[in-house]
């Protein structure tokens, strides 16, 4: 066997459903064996709880090639101000836990002050760590390494377990500060995908904590779970619609139905898919037309809710994009929305809209569902591109019962946060919806309009498909799916006169 | 309806299994309008290729707050010198393409020329962007926006479509230098969790590619993949390990067996679960009782490989840790890995080594798995945390056949591959690996092996469980995979004489 700079030492936990705390302040390796060799002793009949340890070890840079910098630099022991989490901790605790769930999290850190080994937290306590942002600290690295040229946001931290004094409010200034409608709650991560494949396990979580009447689970789905067994792992189902991009990873892939290139050899979900409404241009043309194509469409989305129910596999939650970006620019009216969300609330099924491409002020308001004019347009809404940092908001009620149900290592990058603060400043003080508003009128109704309503009267669907059979399989494939341009330009557009 | 600065416009495509090409020069608005007249009175019956546009929109920035200072900073007017992608984007193209897939590729950036609405390329070509990053790029922003006070590596690209000119150089210095044996193909991602999902979706296209003999696929598997169903989502299977952990997103988690927290409550996939040997210490104690185990083992994994593909979900791949880490730092011997290597081998999966925790140095090897000595340990191997990007490497073998397959808007983070440069300086510069093996028999043969070889011999599982029967049902459920504590120092520790 190889040696490691890991190890691992055996003890006891008084802990239920959360992991262990990993930062601990070792004052003294002596004392730290002392106390080990009297656990064992007593055969660890006490409680053995890590958060207790208040022992410091004394520690050195031993590095040959550069001993007198890094000394210089790094500081020569951990030095103790308060109990830990600290005052100032615990009220950056009880701020952030208003915003999302705080239970993993075991101090807020001051990164600037921070060297090498030595985690400083707000309270001024200086800590070895021994746990190095769960393992995501680099050889050759530590805090503010001076052989590395960058600023002191890159100190990337587990946000989950560390974040920094400023997190929340950075997360009140920036992603807070444009919360939708109903939404006091956010999480941030690191890409479209990983927000929704969260959100979806943040529905599956509270559906099934409301099936359970909020019990503790039993010994059978305790078991189960660990072998991807029902009820452990129950077969819940999210519904999701035709034309559908919610991203590609696996989870996500299941309800993601516009291409096939996405979708081609991944195993996937025996998820609903609900028809999305065609509907046809000029709008004022096909007035009844459309308001029937999305009844049809709402009707056919509760039936499947139903069906699924019989079969086993109950809708946790409906998810849709309020329009349709990569499956086609796909557009439903405000009424059709309002209704979808009726029925997800009939059903007890949660409404998770993606605003992942629609997000941001691209609509001319900061979030396209805004347009539906609800008080409570969703129970979930995810995010990320234009909004530099991916995540979702959700309600109250959705909100995970345990730490660690929802987590990950990095959980988003605060300089993003930091960067979309400067942005929503941009935004502000430029009126920059307004300018949205007059520039999407300028593109629909100067020119670009003139060319949707001439080029949806000739069907394209006749003119898709290859030289011989088997490439025309490909072509048809896409269908109505895949004859179509979309554009995403920025906002400060206008034509010369 | 309201009004949207997204557009769209129906056309004709040649392309197949690809998605459009969506930067665009144009010239003149007019040219544009009677290009589409043309091919609108021609009812499109010749090819119309995104591609071949040429024209541009004149533009000038319209805020009325700041039109001043943006209009200095932006560019008049596009302004091309080469055919696009250029002689210089086309060379950059061929060195990618022996690293990554470039079909999605349309050329190379030159982010640090780019203004506002304008994208510069490596051969000096600027062009109207009206796809801004995939819809990426937040309103209020744009190319080097002077409002904004960031720098150059914060324009942050779609970098599957538009890389900056340095990225095939950056991932040479930085990714490409460290390649584990046998591997030439590295793909960059978000995080850990993006890694391992991509790289699964990887092993499952080659193992279709490889069962369909690379033929096009049928009409039946186009039409199938769009709904979730079989043949087109294929009930394929990844084989894990008990108290392996792989990441918490929905493919990812079926492959995670290390705590009752991450799985709970969200459906999986019935996949295979072998048993990781479970070794007794010290080793030199029980070589044979740890042989034994290895062996049950073995044979457990290639039953299961069997029965699975009797059950009609074949396993495409074998997903495992060179160390156990969240599960409890459980260790095998290299013997255990080389044999499963050959297991995987005889039986057609691909082999994944997932190194997202071990890897980075922290072995006293880049690699964990460079301890089993082999040429060619591997097909894929993902990684993250201390590598500051996730992402895998994988063998040419296992590269996707068409650009999309394996895609999403960021596809990692450049900005993190110039600091990994910087950091992989210091480890060779600093002899680091060298120091992580000092460290490591420092901290086990001095300090922590004692702890560790005295604690693991009290059955710690009787401990375990809370005060009434419920609370003892989550405390066993842990079972031996919870009575441990990980540490994870930097390796810059000595002990205080």
């Amino acid at each position: 066997m190889y040696s490691l700079t890991t190890v691992q030492i055996y003890c006891k936990s008084t802990k239920g459903l959360t992991e262990f705390s990993w930062l601990i302040t070792l004052r003294c390796m002596n004392a730290l064996l002392s106390i080990f060799r009297k656990l064992l002793s007593q055969k660890l009949t006490q409680p053995f709880i890590i958060h207790n340890f208040n022992f410091a070890l004394g520690s050195r840079y031993v590095s040959k090639t550069a001993t007198k910098t890094v000394s210089e630099f790094e500081y020569d022991a951990p030095s103790m101000k308060t109990a830990v989490p600290g005052p100032k901790s615990q009220e950056l605790l009880r701020q952030l836990g208003e915003i999302q769930n705080v239970g993993a999290i075991h101090f807020f850190c001051n990164y600037e002050e921070s060297r090498g080994n030595y985690l400083v937290d707000v309270d001024g306590n200086r800590m070895l760590d021994v746990y190095t942002q769960i393992s995501s600290i680099p050889i050759g690295d530590g805090y503010n390494h001076p052989g590395l040229n960058r600023s002191a946001f890159v100190n990337r931290p587990a946000l989950g377990i560390l974040p920094p004094e400023n997190f929340p409010d950075k997360l009140i200034e920036s992603l807070l500060s444009i919360a939708p409608s109903g939404m006091t709650r956010v999480q941030t991560m690191a890409c479209g995908s990983c927000s929704n494949e969260n959100a979806f396990k943040t529905m599956f979580i509270w559906y099934r904590n409301k099936e359970r009447g909020y019990a503790i689970p039993s010994e059978q789905e305790v078991g189960t779970c660990m072998i991807n067994q029902s009820p452990g792992c129950p077969d819940l189902s999210i519904l999701s619609f035709m034309g559908a991009f919610h991203g590609r990873t696996l989870g996500c892939l299941a309800t993601t139905h516009s291409k096939v290139i996405h979708k081609l050899d991944i195993p996937s979900f025996d998820w609903p898919i609900a028809p999305f409404p065609k509907l046809q241009y000029p709008l004022e043309e096909f007035v009844r037309e459309n308001a029937q194509e999305e009844a049809r469409c709402l009707e056919e989305a509760e039936d499947l809710i139903v069906k699924w129910r019989q079969k086993g596999k109950p809708v946790a939650g409906i998810v849709i994009e309020p329009i349709q970006a990569e499956g086609g620019d796909n557009h439903a009216s405000p009424d059709f929305f309002i209704k979808l969300r009726n029925i997800a609330r009939k059903h007890g099924c949660a409404f998770h809209v993606d605003e992942v491409q629609t997000g941001g002020g691209t609509t001319g308001k900061f979030w396209a569902h805004e347009h539906w004019g609800l008080d409570d347009p969703a129970d979930v809404v995810s995010f990320s591109k234009k909004l530099l940092t991916g995540g979702y908001y959700h309600r109250d009620e959705l909100q995970p019962d345990k730490p660690y149900r929802i987590f990950n290592t990095w959980m988003g990058d605060p300089s993003k946060n930091l960067f979309l603060s400067e942005l929503l400043n941009v935004i502000r003080r430029e009126n920059l919806l307004e300018e949205v508003m007059r520039s999407g009128k300028t593109l629909l109704q100067a020119h670009f309009g003139f060319l949707i309503h001439a080029m949806v009267k000739i069907k394209m669907g006749k003119y898709m498909g290859g030289k011989n059979l088997k490439n025309r399989v490909w072509y048809s494939a896409f269908g109505p799916l895949f004859n179509f341009v979309r554009f995403r330009p920025r906002i400060f557009i206008s034509v010369h006169p």
